[in-house]
Parts: C-alpha cells; structure tokens; sequence
C-alpha cells in the first residue's frame, strides 16, 4: 500500500486490549496490509506523581473514582497531531449509528478517548470541546469495547476493505431499513423450504420480495426506524445513517 | 467461589477472539475468580463435509455468503444444556439496553450467536426461535464485538462483581437520565475550578445541583430520553432501563 492508512489513536488505561479482536479477521488483515494503522497511548503515562495516579475521588461525594483533568490533558497533548476527530466513549454522548461510521470512514482517522472508572472530569472535555459518543443505553466497564466496535463499524467501510460488490449492496440499502431475511443451501433443510420466490430467477420479483420483508420487519420490530422510514420517504430526504445488514 | 459462576456460552468463528478484553481488567478479575466462566464452540467444528465449508452463497443472489443452517444447528444443539436464553447478535434485532443488561445478570446465563458474513440462514433462527439483539443501528463486520459489550454491560451488574457502594449509586439512576458531570482533585486546573456547590459539603444542594445537571444534559442531548423520563415521571413508573453513567 501506498496511500497513507487510516489512523486510528486509541487513549487507554489498557493498551493490552488492542488491537485484541481488531487483530483478526477482516480488521486484522486490513492492518496488516496498512489499510488502517493503530496507534495506543498509554493514560498512565501521563500521571504526574510517583504512584502513577490517574484518578481521585469525586468531588461532592459518590461511589467510584474520576479521572483526573491534567492527566488526560496531558494525553491528549500528546496526540494532537493526528487526523480526525477526537471522541470520548461515554453514555452520555450522541448514540453512534451507521451515518457517524460512514463521516468517520471518510476522514482521515479518528482518536478515541476511552474513560474507566465512573468517567473523566468535565473540565477537559469542556476545554477541548470533546464530542462525547455512546454506542447505546447501557454502561460498559470502559469505553475500550465502545471504541472498538466503533473502529470495526467505520473500518468496513473504508475502500478496499470488503469488494466492490459488497460496497455496491451497501448503498441499497442506505434508506434506514432493517435487513431481509437471508436463505443458503440446502434448498429443504429439516423440512423447511427456502421461499419459493429465491429460487425463481425472476429479478424484479425478488427485489420486490425483500423489499416488503425489509419493511415488514422494520415495521414489527423498530417502530422508531419505521416512522423515520416513512417520514423520509414522504420527504423525498435519502437518509444516510440507515441501519444495513449483515452480522453485527 | 462455591456458587455456580454466571455462564457465558458464545458461539463463534472466532473462538480466539475471546476473552480477549474480557480477560483483562474487572471482568478478567470476575473470570479468574468464578464469578463467571466463559465457553467458546467454534461453529466451523460443525461443518459436515472436508472443506469445512459454514458458508454458501444467498439464494435470490446477492454479495457476501450466508451461514449454512444445517451447520450452525448442529453448533447451536451442542449447547443446549447451557443456562440462559439463546441470543443471536444482528442488526436486525431488538435495541440491546441496560434493562437486558439487567435482566440477563438476574439469570444463569447466557449464550451468543455470533454471526460472520451477510448473516445466517433465517430458517435455523425461525425453527428455534431465536432472540435477535442488535448492539445499536449500525453495522459490524460479525458478533463478536457485540457479543463482548453485551457480556461487559452483563457482568457489572452481578452480585459481587463491584463494590457494594457502587451498585447502590446504580439504583439511584434507574430512572432513565444520562448522568451528571464529574470533577475531581485538582480544584482548579488549568484556570478552571470545580462547581463550587460541590465543595460546600451541602449534601442537599449537591444532589439538587447533580438532578438538575442530569436533566439539563438529558433534555439537551437525548430528547428521546428526556421524553420517556418525562412520561414516566408523570406516571409515576419506574424505569428499570434507565442509562446509567460511569464509562463505555
């Protein structure tokens, strides 16, 4: 590879996680082949004291401890050269979808801030202006796994990453509906049958066959999605942060 | 430990991806102490011919492979004595939240399908009627990493898992905000000080100041959340889904 790779910087109390599952499939060989590049700093190397302290109580009282402002700052300093944004995994951030993966894919990288304990102090994201980012309503024990999955999420849409044809498929479906079911052999399978439209051949029968499953299982299972759908679609707005498919 | 640990069955084409993170930090700590155990079944193990063949090709066409029903049935009975329910982690299912994080700890266990490619076949899904959860309205490159946060957000909320101080902050916002700013020593950095109500030792104010920052930061950040809170408020319902705070 010639082009320069798409940088991820990873600011954590747990270098050791990493690149952990990013290192295999997909990701892994995307790594490897420099497609992407994978920088950690290491938080407690910024502490400023002998004992390496990175946190302290809170003021005001509570449970747990807060990671100290000048300590993160100090981290922070240090990457500063780097392409992309810089995003802090929090619960209280704006929820991560499919359109901030696609913003981020199209940049140049992305550093990701990844707190422990009950957060970081206020006072250095307020400073740096840190866009804080949730992956959804529930707490994790660190934001490492948030990051994660928020570089699996932006990586896979990075060019070459996947073929051509798969890029292609994800277009189709930037509309904000869920999947339709998928079917592979064998055609009978434990006395269940494929449905009988698949195996027809007929292209506009199955494009219109998937369609209606698509909007039939959003409808049931998401009507937040549903609604959006419907709402864009009176609008004629193409929205871009729609939920596609495959495995997640 | 005398007490059965918490069991985590996950089903992967992956299996060295784990623990991976969760082998590091609390839940590492958790594993090594029986808190939880953790099970890995590669379902390449149950690939029927001498390729090792999981995956064909959809019918009605399309990108990317689909994996086989016959092969990941035959993974899935292999479990069938693991406790807790069957979970398939796919963009397609129910929105993941703290509530089924809840509910999930509350049990004795829990077992993730983690599928690879476009996804698997919908009739081994159908046939054992398969719970699908999706991580949040974006899209991986497998289950994996859905499967590891869902485990992380899980395991916190076991007995024993954290100090008892820290799960009793957690019911305090079971209540469905997004929670209040954190400060910590030093008091003033970087030109910055701490909410002097903070310091004042006035545990009334404090926890007012706190409740109105939450609400403040909910209304602002998640109106979805601020309107269900408001809702709720009015009914007099208490949310067990709440979002609670700490890092992710």
């Amino acid at each position: 590879m010639t082009q320069t790779p798409w940088a991820a910087t990873v600011l954590t109390l747990f270098p050791e996680m990493f690149p952990g599952p990013l290192g295999l499939s997909l990701s892994g060989k995307a790594l490897n082949s420099g497609l992407w590049s994978l920088k950690t700093v290491n938080i407690r190397d910024f502490a400023a004291d002998k004992h390496n302290t990175v946190d302290d109580t809170p003021f005001g009282g509570g449970p747990g401890m807060v990671m100290r402002p000048d300590v993160v700052d100090a981290a922070l300093a240090s990457v500063e050269d780097q392409p992309g944004p810089v995003l802090y995994l929090s619960p209280r951030g704006e929820v991560f979808d499919q359109a901030m993966a696609a913003d981020l894919a199209a940049g140049g990288g992305v550093t990701l801030l990844c707190g422990r304990y009950e957060g970081i102090d206020q006072r250095v994201l307020d400073k740096r202006e840190i866009r804080e980012v949730s992956l959804g309503d529930f707490v994790l024990s660190g934001g490492e796994l948030a990051a994660m999955a928020l570089l699996d999420a932006s990586l896979r849409l990075l060019p070459g990453y996947m073929g051509a044809e798969a890029s292609l498929e994800e277009e189709s479906f930037s509309e904000g509906l869920l999947e339709y079911p998928h079917f592979t052999r064998p055609a009978t399978w434990d006395g269940l049958d494929v449905p009988e439209v698949l195996l027809s051949g007929h292209h506009e029968n199955i494009k219109a066959w998937r369609l209606a499953e698509a909007e039939r299982t959003t409808r049931t299972r998401r009507p937040d999605l549903w609604t959006r759908y419907r709402a864009g679609k009176g609008s004629g707005e193409v929205r871009s942060g729609g939920v596609r498919m495959s495995a997640s």
